[in-house]
């Protein structure tokens, strides 16, 4: 194994798509979403396990997540976990990461994952991630790996290639969530992959291409080199997010320099972003069903229904349903309206911060 | 008051029909199935509060249910909750109770009642048992409370009434469960009420009646005379009840005896057997649910949803569901084909006692 790969899990989101399961303390990446014994965090961490050595893994996350990283990750020292003290988006969270790894080994190779979303053929994202690797080494190019797209999801954001032979191909630029007619025409072109958010790069091309488009966040993260691995380092980083600006890695990086290129994947990805597509990427009885849970099912199909092993749940009668029982809330709504489940957040936050 | 009436409360059943809210080891009884704040066992005492005194009541449940009479109704004396050993129906739970009473008081006028049904209209039926207890006091007559048909139930026994002028009529017959058919032309006649299992007497009259029709059970209990209210009650108790026959008051008394009376009365009862009848009993929201618990609704109608307070439900798209959510069983099934809730009961013994 290369010891001078580094790999950076971006674990502090909170999103409540999943709710009931994902909570504001207890958010998606840190749940077993799939039901197959590990949590998205744990899986993302497995992911890499022959690509990146333990001690080379930094987990970046909110202050108040640090200790479920440790306890789902008890192999981290606590120098690996760099805890957030605010949400400011994806370009701190990195750039503190790299600056941070920067001090250890100027020859890393970094590759950047989040840590909430799953991936089904995990040798050939191996395959490929290796391939970004070897790219992002050999060169002076920022490395994506894209996700071929399997339907015109209007969900994620794509890539646009410049179509060419090679396997590592130039990227061309970035797009936003599309609508369904332009996401129908980015499949047909066969020019676009879906943005996964999964990057590498050589330590030396992130900090060069850093600085020069984002020069005051480069130079904010630059000053902590003295902090970091040192005791000042918490104090250094709560002063620095609370001055620098909040902004995507996309839009402060990826979408603007010009040496970004793309490996293309079919790895089985996706974001678990909504019910619908946690029921696509799990296994399914013969009537569609995703069961997870004490469950005895009568005359039910193309269902989700998620609950706690000790409890014993009995469904008869639905068809095209979500069952999620999670603490101390129960939601049943119908698969094809989990739009509405940002609504029942809104209205819960109203009900009481318990349930959020 | 009349110091001479007391009360018996049937509240031994274990049924499982309001599964999972109905469990051995906390049965309908002891629940409050209407979301009122009251159980049905508290709900039955109340009900007979201008009736007959407080130190007038006695409860006849089983061992293992003691506890939960006497935290519910926590006026009772010790001796005021009589523990059966086992269930032997209805005739020697009556008996027992009122051989004993009959030691305290040879005047008592005694109604007997199940702890688990409901009347809507209590002003109607008190005045409908002061009736009962007129009769029962000034003649040798077995008298019960029959309820006005207000639909041909198959679920019900019936009663059939020689047609007079009468408020007190004359019993003919007893007649079980009938079919549709049956039941429509019971309905059509006007000659038939529903049995509700209450029943009303005077000590003298039931004992005379009781030991012509059952002379070794009314022996039996007889004899426990010199127990009733000493130490060595629950010894002879044991040892009756092991040696008595287990058959229902209806068949070994009311059936058979010539001298039984009965007063109409409509006074919106409900043996609540079923989901269908609690939601008919329950108050209805603009959309005919019956909604009891900490719950958001969505596009839902016609549906049941109970759960626990301290939980938030949140229920979208439900046309017609029962949704019951109790300790540790979560049951979601269609109204309409609620009769399975015994086929769930006895997969659910499969699972585990808990959670029966």
């Amino acid at each position: 194994m290369n010891q001078n790969n580094f790999l950076i899990i971006m674990a502090g989101g909170a999103g409540t798509r999943f709710w009931p399961f994902s909570r504001n303390n207890n958010p998606k990446q840190f749940h077993d979403v799939l039901g197959i014994g590990k949590t998205l965090l744990q899986q993302t961490a497995d992911r890499f396990k022959n690509i990146c050595p333990l001690e080379n893994i930094y987990v970046v996350t909110s202050q108040q997540y640090t200790d479920l990283v440790l306890e789902q990750m008890p192999y981290l020292s606590d120098s690996q976990i760099l805890a957030e003290p605010s949400r400011k988006n994806t370009a701190p969270c990195i750039a503190y990461a790299c600056y941070k790894i920067g001090v250890i080994n100027s020859e890393a190779n970094i590759i950047v994952s989040p840590a909430d979303h799953i991936v089904l053929y995990e040798q050939e994202f191996e395959n490929k991630i290796n391939i970004c690797i070897d790219e992002a080494e050999n060169s002076d190019h920022l490395v994506t790996l894209g996700i071929s797209p399997t339907r015109p999801d209007t969900g994620y954001g794509y890539i646009k290639f410049e179509n060419s032979d090679n396997v590592v191909k130039k990227v061309e630029r970035f797009l936003e969530k599309p609508d369904l007619e332009t996401a129908l025409s980015f499949i047909k072109s066969g020019e676009f992959v879906w943005n996964a958010g999964i990057f590498v790069w050589s330590l030396a091309t992130f900090k060069k291409s850093f600085k020069k488009l984002m020069p005051v966040m480069a130079q904010q993260f630059e000053l902590g080199i003295d902090h970091y691995f040192t005791e000042t380092e918490s104090n250094y980083i709560n002063i620095t997010y609370k001055q620098c600006e909040s902004i995507s890695i996309d839009y402060a990086l990826m979408e603007k320099a010009t040496n970004v290129y793309v490996v293309l994947g079919n790895v089985g990805w996706s974001d678990l972003g909504t019910w619908k597509s946690l029921h696509e990427a799990s296994e399914k009885d013969n009537y569609n069903n995703v069961i997870d849970g004490n469950i005895v099912i009568y005359d039910t199909k193309n269902s989700i229904i998620k609950t706690p092993k000790n409890k014993l749940i009995v469904v008869q009668g639905l068809d095209g349903y979500i069952v999620a029982d999670h603490d101390n809330v129960l939601m049943i709504c119908k698969k094809e309206e989990e739009q509405n489940v940002k609504a029942f957040v809104e209205m819960a936050k109203n009900k009481g911060d318990e349930f959020i």
